[in-house]
């Protein structure tokens, strides 16, 4: 189990997908690449493989309540290493029962009492020759999302722009990554909720903005206060704009995924199709890929949106 | 529009997902083979596009309430041709929707005064020129089918048995067949639901026995009264075994592929895995494909089954 696969051995190729029907209904020919049946349901396997695979530590831990502490400990458990996930004492149940699942040790605290920076930081202390991993401000999870990048290049001359959603910024920035890295040069376009708009402001400052709170959007995976340092030195000039998506918009497209697409995406999974509803003039008649980043939700909050 | 592609340029290959989660699970190593993401979102688009496409005759009609209508519907849209659609006048409105979205001619008929096979049967009269298309006992779409099984055939020597619906025959009898075109051998179990069971006690009798009403199993594509001819020729001899799905279990999968394998599929698409739920010693640690074969589900009834 110790044996390292090169990234692209181990990771499933995105899953592509014409949505005719989708495509009908938002008026521009939309394609979603996928990443809901990758390994651990979301792109973030690609990141932490690549981060637990190329550190010379043999522990990792992180500070996650979704989909990349389940991704780490996944890939630890793929390459012999152990992971630990700080996770607040209330996460949902099917989440702690998740990284567990996967092999991850589950470390839980109580945020009242406890921050999940002061427990990291303790957890740093005690054992000094682990690794801390972020979900996104670091090199290595950057150029794990890359791999999606260089899939994605292969599209150069069949679409216009490509569309994923921001949140710390690993995976905006990991796209472009790979496309440079493919000498390619299409467009990408972020989605951000519009409750946590710091990236989009973070563009029109021309410095990163941060929001004062972990902004309450039913997008889960972009719940960040601030973009990371590593990622915002790639959108700052690669990113060619940024749509904030109401909230409104993102439950109607995790339905219209649903209806006209056979496909099951968490919310912030529908954040890149949702642009497309926020913004119809900008992608009226182009052809755009959107990526759906994650499946991973809650069957309550999924049935919610449903009934909607 | 009148141009006529080949079958493998126009279907859309199906998307293998390896179900680590599902697999632990089911204590066996599933692999599916979803069709919902097909042209219409189910595996019928092959047999129909191969029906539409193979017949001299530019006016086709049919009787389905489900997935074939809509897809011959679009087949025939896609090569020029018409299509008319017999459906009960209480169908859902979604899939009434669904057919006229697709480009094609809604015939509804109420069933208390006239049968389906009594207006098929006004239509030939009426229509001459007209060629009637049947779900499954009708060897293009034996041969439309075939496609699946010929993309199956690739995974000889990965997979120890290939398990996919049965309702009249039409998709285990083109995999058949398909395999057979490329040498394959690898055995093909049915599943079907124990609620309408006419095909496994076909096998047992040895000649097709007839269910005495449609049955009325959750599994909507699988509601029907025997098996075609033309796929009892095949079945007979070609199906390895078959198994009989209550329905607990068929309502149990859709949940557990919502859950652990992120893919929304209908009842019927769930009888293969769930054959596996059914008669876990039969498939404990065996390799074995299963054919999700469709997507379109009532939301309501997703819903129900879901908060289950």
């Amino acid at each position: 189990m110790n044996f390292k696969h090169a990234l692209q051995d181990i990771v499933r190729p995105t899953t592509l997908i014409e949505a005719r029907q989708l495509s009908a209904h938002l008026r521009a020919k939309v394609l979603i690449a996928s990443e809901t049946f990758q390994h651990t349901g979301s792109f973030k396997f690609r990141a932490a493989y690549n981060a637990a695979a190329n550190v010379s530590q043999s522990e990792l831990f992180t500070a996650s309540s979704g989909n990349f502490g389940q991704a780490l400990a996944y890939a630890c458990r793929l390459l012999g290493k152990s992971c630990t996930v700080v996770m607040p004492h209330n996460s949902a149940s099917v989440k702690i029962a998740a990284v567990r699942a996967s092999g991850g040790i589950v470390d839980l605290i109580d945020v009242a009492v406890t921050s999940r920076q002061e427990r990291v930081d303790a957890i740093a202390r005690e054992r000094p020759d682990a690794y801390f991993a972020s979900a996104y401000d670091d090199l290595l999870v950057i150029r794990g999302n890359a791999s999606l990048g260089v899939e994605l290049a292969a599209l150069d001359g069949q679409i216009d722009a490509i569309v994923a959603p921001v949140g710390g910024g690993g995976l905006t920035s990991g796209i472009i990554q790979g496309l440079r890295d493919c000498g390619k040069s299409i467009p990408v376009i972020g989605a951000e909720p519009l409750l946590g708009n710091d990236a989009a402001r973070s563009l029109r400052a021309g410095c990163i903005v941060t929001n004062t709170t972990e902004p309450k959007t039913i997008a889960d995976g972009a719940r960040t206060v601030s973009l990371g340092a590593r990622n915002w030195e790639i959108l700052r000039e690669g990113l060619s704009a940024i749509v904030e998506v109401p909230e409104k918009e993102i439950i109607e497209t995790v339905r219209l995924l649903f209806h006209l697409a056979n496909l099951k995406v968490e919310p912030t999974g529908a954040l890149a199709v949702a642009a497309l509803l926020t913004d119809p003039e900008r992608f009226r008649g182009r052809s755009v890929c959107c990526v759906a980043s994650g499946g991973n939700v809650d069957p309550q909050v999924y049935r919610s949106i449903l009934e909607g």
